[in-house]
């Protein structure tokens, strides 16, 4: 295992260190390992708080500033933060009318944020996020895996609570966007957990493992190695057939996302597929993100989510936002 | 090798129709390879051309738009653009006030913007990059290798052109940002070009290469694999030896940079490493960048870069850029 790090152990804390260092306007609480905005919450603006297992990064902490989270709590590597973390940085972002927990379904994660909820004494209520088309049921999860669409659920709740929202407005525009939101991503190799020392899974030099989870859970299937415009078929079809994406007004919001070992010049490349794809069955890109966003550790591989865009979700989605992994005026 | 691609020939060209796609503030001449702002010259404004071979993405095609780069030439993966392309992007910039070529400092570059300079009709000045400490006179270099610093002065010289500043103006901003920074690298595995279909050196799985370049040429020597506290210490050392830093009367512009396969958890990690060690040596990172910005296709590794700030750099380092790879207002 060849990484930077000092004790397999330490890699979250020490990691912490550089978010504090590298952003002054983020807010590291180290003992409770929550990532908040440095300027503390807002009177009369419902909280927002994500987290999860570390390892996905930018995803949870890259998004935390204005238009988008007030706090990440950070788990070890693919590990549910705790219940005090969740209440830590639930009770940091309260500015007294609420807090939306935005929660990535996978069992760990649903029950300590609901533990965190029942434990606070503001009113919380929790959306969980299950975007993932590729399997229902998976190693950690009952039900679909919460992956890369995670990114428009924290940017539409984000952009609507800044506005003012109330805690039912903010819960209804993130469940909408989940509605809304597809993804399907596979793996060219295994992702290696520092704790672990080896790669999770086995993957013959010659096969790829389709709809593979973002912790490495297993996929549909595997299939020998494919052409990027046949993988990008592979990836596209399930999530069309999954929901009608041409009936958005304004289009839809592609997200080409890398998982952590693939090259931005490869992420393009399937871009250009995607949208060619995407073309031919009547649906127009209209926004385009492409890049690491919601990663696997060091994970080659990729995913495609789209968010179907009507009036109300195109505006938000257009709002200013400026996180350190997410920034438009 | 399992990468998404289609033919290994077109892998610039399909990149570049996912750039065209992804961000309509951008024109793609996909004869020349040339990534342009949308919007076109500004009469009176000093054009910006860099460029050099593909495969380092986000740079340099990711750092054009307002107030930075006009037009990036993409040569094929690892090889510098050919004279022609240079001229396209040269003669799409003028704005009647002169050229500036930034170029990193590898013969064939040097070599092929100095033909397309000649045969512009248009004044051009160029400036090139060399602010890699590792070696001098590398596989493809005489001298040192312009690495990582490229974004230093890129957004620097930016800045200076888009408020109006002659060429002469904007040319010795950029060398004075090229004389400011230095850079130093470290690979704990090789790249793969995707025409030549394996990796391009053997490393050990217990070794790395101290001070690899950026397209896998050999660098001082290979260790075995250290902590990250002291790979943090192998980089920051040699950059410190070679110019004083504590000299910076804003400090440093730290750069903590990726080489295409190392996640961003372990950048951030390195970041607390460098953090640390600039402290020590009493010198204050007043502005971080932590990310993969000058990277080398799928290696895993990572670079650190210093700039050294005083008030001229600093305020044109602040000024707004809102590129596809570096924005803030």
């Amino acid at each position: 295992m060849k990484k930077f790090i000092n004790e397999p152990a330490d890699v979250l804390a020490d990691a912490l260190r550089g978010v504090a260092a590298a952003h002054p306007r983020l807010r590291v609480d180290h003992e409770n390992r929550v990532i908040f905005r440095a300027e503390g919450p807002r009177r009369g603006k419902v909280g927002l708080v994500s987290g999860g297992g570390s390892g996905h990064e930018p995803l949870h902490g890259g998004f935390v500033g204005q238009g988008m989270l007030d706090a990440a709590a950070c788990g070890e590597v693919f590990t549910s933060p705790v219940p005090d973390q969740i209440l830590a940085a639930t009770s940091g972002v309260d500015g007294g009318v609420g807090v939306l927990h935005i929660v990535k379904n996978y069992s760990g994660d649903v029950m300590n944020f609901e533990m965190a909820a029942e434990l606070a004494d503001v009113e919380v209520v929790s959306v969980i996020v299950d975007d993932d088309v590729a399997v229902t049921d998976s190693s950690f999860t009952v039900g679909r895996r919460g992956v890369a669409g995670t990114v428009f659920v924290e940017k539409i709740a984000g952009a609507v609570a800044e506005r003012g929202a109330d805690l039912a407005e903010v819960a209804r525009l993130a469940r909408k966007t989940d509605d809304n939101a597809r993804t399907m991503g596979l793996a060219l190799t295994s992702c290696t957990v520092p704790a672990v020392g080896h790669p999770t899974f086995d993957l013959p030099e010659n096969q790829i493992e389709l709809g593979a989870g973002i912790h490495g859970e297993p996929g549909r299937k595997r299939v020998e190695l494919p052409s990027a415009n046949e993988m990008a078929q592979m990836l596209i079809d399930p999530v069309l057939a999954d929901l009608d994406f041409t009936l958005g007004e304004n289009g839809v919001v592609l997200l080409v996302n890398g998982l952590g070992g693939t090259p931005l010049i490869e992420l393009y490349l399937m871009c250009a597929e995607f949208t060619r794809l995407l073309d031919a069955a009547g649906i127009t890109a209209t926004r385009t993100l492409v890049g690491n966003y919601v990663t696997s550790l060091d994970m080659a591989g990729c995913s495609v989510s789209l968010l179907r865009l009507d009036d109300e979700l195109t505006d938000l989605w257009d709002a200013p936002v400026d996180t350190p992994n997410l920034h438009w005026a």
